[in-house]
């Protein structure tokens, strides 16, 4: 059943069908009952395929998220849903996972469904390989292309990206000014992202005259358990560290129950700080002191741009919003 | 650009451009040729409305959820994607908020996009009124319609639930058997799952022949601060109580809160009993004893069930799993 089948059934034209779908004033008031009536008959849904017959524009846009149960990217999601609305625009997301070869197919996915733009939240869509980004660049070429928290240079790609360098270098210098001198940072993902803060935790080091560890940059994706087990285990290896930095909340969580199990103090003894601001930072005794990267504002930027972009307007390939340090117990400044 | 520009321009009719699409051996090698060469040249990208041209199906299944920031739906929605693909099927996610408008304008809009199925996740699409629930009966008729954590007796609708009931009265009951008297119970909301759960807490507490009290039994949707505010001046003003069970994890941790403030001694003074078994549970100090209620399993045997209703399978309107109480350190049993 589709919009032919109504065209054939009453007579008129596709282009008909399609003025009458789309609410136009150009046909009859007869013409559009009976169209009404074979669609009624018919048992036919206007598709946003035949809507956009008419209006070349489906007001769709595909938002692509590796991981809904990643409280950033679900919240980033939510927020980009609601924007969306109120710009009259609905919304298709497709949970991914991280395997390229099912970011490629739900891309393909998403323009066969003929939607106005692309949104990929996450840094996880950039590859290291420039290869891994075809897909992307090839979309790019039908579509607007929107990455939020990646940055790939190229025309019709725009990028919402957090300052996640300076975000972690300021809270590993100010944890450098109030005394920590070993400060052992923890991430969980080489991203884009996960890049950007290791980068700036290195430098911050580094500007201060301290010499950087190996021992002290630890990668681990496990969950709150395991992430206690690694620091324990690093701690009773004498790698010993008098601040903690991470890329996530989950790993600050770990970090909090590292020290009560150790008998350490926090702020006094060790310095704590989370990212991402979420409600687990929130949840622990000692609350943690957290980077909040704004994924609302994030989420808006990225949506006032696109709305741009589709009344061709000028928008930057990059727009950078600053992060902020939310202090609660686990710092000492 | 569509299947119908394809078809014109080369010269064959849509049933051949479908088949040189959906790769059906009835086609001569000149003919596929021919085809191909006119997609490339007008950019065609084959699109999943063409592909369901020769098979009928588009493999994929339109998923609702009404809000991917909460943890319990982003788990099911992440849980459901995994199992479909496994199954070869693709997801498109809508997140509808919870207006019924918007419920039923982007139910309209899935079934526009053809899929095979829709998967309601949450209770939140079901209203007391029977009236709001027309649009999900309606679009019963065209396609299976599953609801995972609600339910509404129909053809065509397979809901998988919680024993939310049981699991409420088994947790109130053990309560009150390990000495707890006076149990408060605190919820966010009025849903399916939230009557279900509120009348397992009172059918504990009349069959242990203790008094219901409206006092103790308290509905607030705010944030964890919100909530220890609440749990403080409902102490001061003295409704004693010695345990809380409430609806949602990040209640419990308002409890937790609200009890440190207090200088009130968890499990000794005060048990505390989450629903969920989320990753806040674990981040507390002490952490919570919650309900598991398997978002995992809930969403394998929703996508099992599927994948037997589009076999023609027999399938029962309710498929009930049970919950379990994960124990920690906030109760005494």
């Amino acid at each position: 059943m589709n919009i032919y089948d109504v065209s054939e059934k009453s007579g008129v034209s596709i282009a008909t069908v399609s003025r009458v779908l789309n609410g136009s004033p150009n046909v009859s008031e007869a013409t559009k009952k009976k169209v009404l009536s074979v669609m009624e008959e018919l048992g036919y849904t206007p598709n946003v395929f035949a809507r956009g017959l008419g209006l070349n524009t489906m007001n769709t846009i595909g938002i692509m998220c590796s991981d809904s149960s990643d409280p950033f990217l679900a919240n980033a999601v939510y927020y980009l849903e609601q924007n969306l609305r109120k710009n009259g625009y609905d919304a298709f997301l497709c949970c991914t996972g991280y395997e390229l070869v099912n970011k490629q197919k739900y891309l393909q996915l998403l323009l066969g469904k003929r939607v106005d733009a692309v949104i990929l939240v996450g840094s996880s869509f950039l590859e290291a390989d420039n290869n891994g980004n075809k897909y992307i660049i090839e979309a790019a070429h039908k579509v607007p292309v929107m990455i939020i928290n990646g940055y790939l240079a190229h025309p019709n790609i725009y990028c919402t990206v957090c300052d996640d360098y300076q975000a972690t270098y300021d809270a590993t210098n100010n944890l450098i000014k109030s005394g920590s001198r070993n400060i052992l940072y923890l991430y969980s993902s080489k991203s884009y992202s996960g890049i950007q803060k290791l980068n700036g935790y290195k430098d911050a080091i580094t500007s201060n005259n301290l010499s950087l560890k190996d021992s002290l940059m630890v990668c681990n994706s496990g969950d709150i358990e395991t992430i206690t087990e690694v620091l324990d285990k690093l701690y009773k290896n004498d790698s010993k560290f008098d601040a903690i930095i991470t890329s996530e909340d989950h790993l600050a969580v770990g970090a909090i129950k590292f020290a009560k199990k150790n008998g350490i103090k926090i702020p006094k003894d060790l310095q704590v700080i989370g990212y991402n601001n979420s409600i687990l930072s929130h949840c622990t005794d000692p609350e943690i002191s957290s980077v909040d990267n704004h994924v609302e504002a994030l989420s808006i930027a990225t949506v006032t741009n696109l709305m741009r972009v589709l009344a061709k307007a000028d928008v930057p390939n990059r727009t950078t919003l600053s992060n902020d340090l939310i202090k609660r117990e686990t710092t000492r400044f």
